[in-house]
């Protein structure tokens, strides 16, 4: 089959097995899948992942282990990408996301969905209503990552709340803050960025042109050292700092701020994706307008490299 | 009179002005005065400081600049050391310790008390109980910074907690984390750094003993990237850990467990002098087992050197 394999490049591939679900597992067929920056973090080596990327997808389930999984064969699906022992204490308390020997889907230990086929728990599974389309229903996985932020936030005051980083993610985080009852200003680094915020409604500035201490809660998913330091600054005393994208600060970093001015700060990982497919099926967020760029996966490599480019929203793969 | 100045380097002067009490503040007779990491890392150029360090202190009100704070006269005192404004927002609601344009004795804009006379706003003043003798006193400022932890942390279910940093600061957090009803482990990086925990009755071990993931619980009293990152490593997914000690990562350190655990971050900074001097006077604190030495003032280059040692804990200073 068809595939996309990271191993120290990556690589479009048509010579790899289609894999077996193993118990409790479906195999599904693509039909579309998003890029987003952990893949385009993963292919530069980040973590030591080798194998099939994707973990943003829509598909079709094509086949199922256990017979009382039949129900499913057919289905229209999107899935959560985090696959736990089920056994351990945090499986059983906090969930998968945290088990220390969990496999995710494209990130780690499991072959993820840049191919024609590939496997996930029926567990980690959704069904798509009719109603939302691809285009849209590949936004799940992203947009849950984006609610996760309001959940974090939910005994916040409503006020005022500053997002770092006006790129794919920053803007899905924008508008489901915004649609959750916060006054929300997009901050970035270049008036070109602040062109989409603005589409959709969001109040947008340059992060420079922003006083120090004038915001009692930043969102940073801006991924790099320079964002978190901004946010910093921008932030007044005992605010709130919610750290959406991991980063490396690679050159020295000044952390003093985050017990000079006591912030509390917030690290921020995967969300679920019943109330994303909700707000999705609502039709309440243009997810669409996002769409850069459509490459099937033979093009894999140019998409990642139209994908990594400044200003490129979301780059979808299909078969 | 006799000063430690900070001009560039740390120096001992007799010929320093004795100052003047301006509107509201009282001239303060110096009687014990305790040397902590901040004043090491001012001495090294951080923050750039220029004046007269010093803000752990016991002394003596003798001239106030008020007719009506006549009754402060002959008081034997300790003090808070932040001064702000007393009129932007944040005085009016979080406090003078994050007023924007605040001064900080000894550390920002306002000499400080390692000298034979310093001045300080009557309202940051607490008269000490007679009981209380200077040696236990003097421990009213890092012990305040300690409690602050415990008040950060009165929501956290009580449980296992780990204090990084077996110093002077950290075993003063640990022991009122004991108090208030925790079960601490304090962790260090050497077999001699957990005796003095033990001595006070405090389990101790070598951090790198513990397992990933070990604590729900990490207060890093280190001041090092090092124990940062070890922080990291020990907490277990959305654990909570307190900063209490600022540093700068001058090598690239990955803060990218801050998302991947999901952790809450709490940076911790001054705290309330009352609950600390009720502490004091209640004596179940054994402060003065951490005085390692006291200095004449005219020694004070070799005090700073003391207590720049590694192991040494409290070097303090008299007249
Ligand atoms: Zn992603
Ligand atoms: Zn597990
Ligand atoms: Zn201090
Ligand atoms: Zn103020």
């Amino acid at each position: 089959m068809q595939a996309l394999l990271l191993d120290r490049e990556l690589s479009y591939r048509t010579d790899q097995p289609i894999p077996k679900p193993e118990a409790g597992e479906a195999l599904i067929e693509m039909r579309l899948a998003g890029i987003c920056a952990t893949d385009l973090e993963l292919a530069h080596g980040y973590a030591g992942f080798t194998g099939i990327l994707g973990h943003e997808f829509v598909g079709q389930v094509v086949e199922v282990a256990d017979a009382n999984d039949r129900h499913w064969l057919g289905s229209r699906v999107v899935g959560s990408i985090n696959i736990g022992c089920r056994q351990c204490p945090t499986c059983l308390t906090t969930g998968p996301a945290h088990c220390p020997t969990r496999r995710v889907l494209g990130i780690r230990a499991k072959d993820g969905a840049f191919a024609d086929f590939f496997t996930l728990p029926v567990a980690n599974l959704l069904r798509l209503p009719d109603h939302v389309a691809d285009e849209t229903a590949v936004f799940a996985e992203p947009l849950a990552a984006a609610l996760r932020v309001v959940e974090q936030l939910q005994d916040l005051p409503r006020g005022e709340i500053g997002v770092l980083g006006p790129g794919r993610l920053g803007l899905l985080i924008g508008r489901v803050l915004a649609l959750a009852g916060h006054r929300v200003t997009m901050l970035g680094r270049s008036e070109t960025s602040l062109t989409q915020p603005r589409r959709w409604g969001l109040q947008a500035g340059l992060a420079a042109d922003f006083p120090e201490s004038g915001f009692s809660c930043i969102v940073d998913a801006s991924g790099t050292a320079s964002g978190f330091t901004a946010a910093l600054r921008l932030l007044r005393a005992q605010g709130c700092l919610v750290l959406k994208s991991t980063f490396v600060a690679d050159h020295p970093i000044d952390l003093s701020p985050l017990v000079v001015k006591e912030i509390r700060l917030l690290g921020s990982r995967c969300g679920r994706f019943e109330p994303a497919l909700d707000r999705l099926s609502a039709g309440d967020i243009a997810v669409e307008t996002l769409i850069d760029g459509v490459f099937p996966l033979s093009a894999g490599p140019a998409a990642f490299a139209t994908a990594a480019r400044p200003g490129v929203r979301k780059i979808l793969l299909k078969r």
